[in-house]
């Protein structure tokens, strides 16, 4: 029946059509009360299409009511409907001690056994009418699940329903599946040699809609490479999507094995440290005065006044060893209000920071600082393969080279070497020896080093007085230069310290030096008039030597919620 | 010669007095020039006075002229001038690397034996005319000098000249001492079996004027109540003054204790977490809204708009959660901007806090957070014995009592307890089952529990649902009740945790049903859509649990530099 230029009986015969559509979708037309001439053409015309729609509506309605019957008896018949679903939420009903399956612990031993297992749905495929492969993660690692219909009427049967339902499960929904491991051979998945044949599986969580998938959040650029000479089509993760949809993007294999690094590398510090007679302080965030620059200082709203936040560690650590703690390290929040936009800049950061009281000199605590930067390395290097591995799945990059006896050269010499290279200033004349490094002079030193040397840590010791912080101790023998020193990896600066003024005078007369009216450090100065015992330490930015050491290329990928200027979310 | 009435011939003579003060201390009398009529009386008065001054300081002047004479003598003939002195400021200008002895390390294997030394001097002591003993302390541990002129001519002799200079050494100065270890019973050390016989003795650092002495800031209160009985004299040292000569205080032998606990305490934590699977985070303390209560939240000056700082890191960690990390945990600082001036409140503190994903039943984490606190409790007292002690001495307190299979009471049991002791609400009334636990009534309970079962220590179980943040999950039979609980020690709440709500559906009931408009929380829900794992977790005040470990009385005791509403310095 075509639905053009309906006639008059059919708009007439529509009413009689109505009482079928009772309950449906389609609503009856109104009557046009008050209309006494009797319908026009057009009204007539509407009715007619009303009527056919009601029709139509009726049709699939008694359809639908017929296959939910259908539906109905053979759900009565699904013998395997105990095996699948979704769960109530889960409330902690009960506890029954159950061992639920960590993927890195499969074995030889687990096959033909029973394991439950808790796991993300990562991907799902089905292959003909009774096979659907199912792929489950957990962090790092996925297995590959099969559901098979095979016919067998046991305890442990899949039915046609499950099947369907397993391929409508959201991916990333969290999954409690019960089955048997068998051996297997796996391309798609890290376990490659195991399986699971599921015999239950239930929905414990469901995932709405998801911002992008896991997988495209997880391609390395050589992917995209690829698009230009093979006709493939990458979906490309922007890093703001990611950091705005950080909960996700964090279950990439890359960013699982990234912030267990993280944790990882904060281990191997304190554990050396702990091991060298530290101990750990945790000093306030919120100051009264602005400690290093007002220019780069957060502000406050503190009841009726204002405080400030903690630019680093520098007095509290000082005063510690004023207070005859000897050796002291923090690992907490630094702030910098600094208005940077750059791969490298956050304003919030992790500060790795250490002091010790020093005997005879400070290359007491150069040595030290030596000694836990090679115990980081050889940790990460060996604990922490499979995440390294991980890591560079999506970030391929060299391995980090360091020597079994650290090169340390004077900033003289590292002048000296990038002189020879042909280096420049800024302002594009030959640099001098006392000049400050630039970021690129300080690059192409990191690859100078790299080649003459075998090596991407080394030490930079005796910088100029003048480019750095008047609390540092001149040399004894040439004030021009200071006891302080720089660690670079991969020609980028990771750690800065120097031995400290702990002579209150001296302070004083160095303040002045430099331009800054004692007055204003008054709080710094009188820390030392108690007496200090000559110190030195150093501050190191926990993002940075993860950032570098992995050649992650931005900042914000070793931060789990990175702060900068236009970022405080999520 | 009297200095009264003095002649015209004398106040002529002055001019020829003159020349001998010069270079004097006394300045020649002005000549009054224009003055045509001769000096008046008063002004012949004045001249006499002046060369009456002139002459005496002359007189003083050859006399110190001779004494400095004789000093520069004798110290020609000080045969140990090279074995004192004040060194020049420490620029590591040498490195000889020496062993510097270390207090605890002191053995017999020491006796007789050289030894190089760095300390505080604590105090001095002389004991006739060729003996001094100078007390030398290393953060809890003192040690005795002794200072003595034993007549012998070799290179370790002491001179009267090195005698003197020893007692002029002010308190708290950094001395570098050698000398040889003997035998010895000394009392009035913490080591008191050795003594040291100085050879050597210069001063690295010297103090200046002190606020108080150590002795004094380390007396336990009952020095104090022996002022009442008996014929002496303490001073008292205030909280507040402590506080603003932090690094003087922090010098007491309890203070180091203190510092060393609360380092050891986070080692502790780390170390059960670390082996239960968990990896540390660092969430930003910089957040684009407020989390939790906009009433009690620091506003900071972002740019050009406002950032909060984060009053706890719940949000952070279950994002970590439904990112996958399965279980994390973080030590860092919490900010409150509670005008609350107690001696349990703080505007910034340290917070332990962890989160974990849960397979069956919130108590998994209750088991787990159980077995953290027992770790820690042995692992106190076990490493920190000395600590203990040291810090007993100044603060006495009861053991801390801990069962080996710890004491679990539902919130109903516990207020069931508190009724039959007749406790009462702040009304005066009988309290209800379902009313929330004052501060006075979880004391009371705290010593109910004490006197019944020997422990300072015990968790509640199933708060009311009502008196718990509505991200609390509900008891499945019992929407009454939640699954939630808090850790007591002392009496005194240190951990409340919870399972929380992972279903965003009824998280956005939950925040309707407590009146809490759900686009407010949006950022929080989203989390959320992305499908988390049913999670539980809890959070630690660091400074509550070692200020409730030892009754310090006062959690500014347990802080490093406290910050309160009054309080930002140092």
């Amino acid at each position: 029946m075509a639905d053009t230029a309906p006639t008059q009986d059919k708009s007439e015969s529509a009413p009689s059509v109505q009482p079928q559509a009772e309950g449906g979708a389609a609503a009856p037309a109104p009557v046009e009360e008050g209309a006494s001439a009797g319908p026009t053409k057009g009204e007539l015309k509407r009715r007619a299409k009303e009527a056919e729609k009601a029709k139509k509506a009726a049709e699939r309605e008694a359809r639908e009511a017929e296959e939910k019957k259908k539906r109905e008896a053979q759900d009565a018949m699904d013998e395997a409907k105990q095996n699948y679903g979704k769960l109530p939420m889960h409330q902690s009903t009960e506890r029954n001690g159950r061992t639920y399956l960590k993927f890195p612990t499969i074995s030889a031993e687990n096959v033909g056994k029973p394991v439950v297992l808790r796991a993300r749905l990562h991907n799902m495929r089905p292959q003909g009418a009774k096979i659907v492969f199912l792929t489950f993660r957990q962090q790092t690692q996925t297995l590959q699940g099969v559901l098979v219909i095979s016919g067998e009427k046991d305890e442990n049967q899949v039915s046609k329903q499950m099947l369907k339902y397993a391929q409508n499960i959201p991916s990333e929904s969290i999954v409690l599946v019960e089955g048997t491991i068998k051996a297997a051979e796996v391309k798609s998945c890290t376990i490659q040699e195991y399986e699971v044949q599921i015999h239950k599986l239930f929905t414990v969580v469901e995932a709405e809609t998801l911002p992008f998938s896991i997988d495209d959040a997880s391609r390395p650029e050589s992917d995209f490479q690829r698009m230009e000479t093979e006709d493939i089509q990458f979906s490309r993760v922007s890093l703001p999507t990611r950091l705005d949809n950080r909960v996700m993007d964090l279950r990439t294999p890359a960013n699982q094995a990234i912030f267990r690094m993280q944790s990882g590398l904060c281990q191997l510090f304190r554990e050396h440290l702990n091991n060298n007679g530290f101990t750990e302080i945790h000093s306030p965030k919120l100051q009264g005065a602005a400690t290093e620059s007002g220019a780069s200082v957060f502000k406050v709203q503190y009841f009726n006044g204002t405080a400030f936040l903690a630019q680093s560690p520098q007095l509290a650590k000082q005063m510690c060893i004023a207070g005859d703690m000897e050796r002291v390290y923090e690992i907490a929040p630094v702030f910098r209000a600094e208005d940077s936009n750059t791969h490298r800049h956050m304003t919030e950061f992790v500060g790795l920071d250490l002091e010790m009281a020093i005997e005879e000199h400070y290359h007491e605590v150069l040595d030290l600082l030596d000694s836990l930067f090679l115990h980081i390395f050889r940790g990460l290097a060996t604990t922490y393969k499979h995440e390294i591995d991980t890591i560079k799945k999506q970030f391929p990059c060299d391995d980090f080279l360091f020597l079994e006896k650290t090169l340390r050269l004077t900033f003289a010499e590292g002048m000296a070497m990038l002189r020879e290279a042909g280096a420049t200033g800024s302002d594009g004349a030959p640099i001098g020896e006392m000049d400050d490094m630039s970021t690129e002079n300080e690059k192409l030193l990191g690859r100078l080093v790299r080649e003459k040397y075998a090596t991407d840590y080394f030490i930079l010791d005796k910088f100029p007085t003048a480019i750095r912080p008047f609390y540092t101790m001149p040399d004894p023998t040439n004030p021009e230069v200071s006891n302080s020193y720089d660690f670079f990896m991969r020609g980028e600066e990771i750690l800065s310290g120097a031995q400290r003024v702990h002579d209150p005078a001296f302070l004083v007369q160095r303040l002045k030096e430099v331009g800054i009216d004692p007055k204003t450090m008054e709080g710094y100065v009188d820390a030392f008039r108690l007496g200090a015992p000559p110190h030195a330490g150093g501050g190191i930015g926990l993002e940075r030597v993860l950032m570098f050491y992995l050649k992650l290329g931005n900042i914000r990928r070793a931060s789990l919620f990175p702060r900068d200027p236009k970022r405080l979310m999520p």
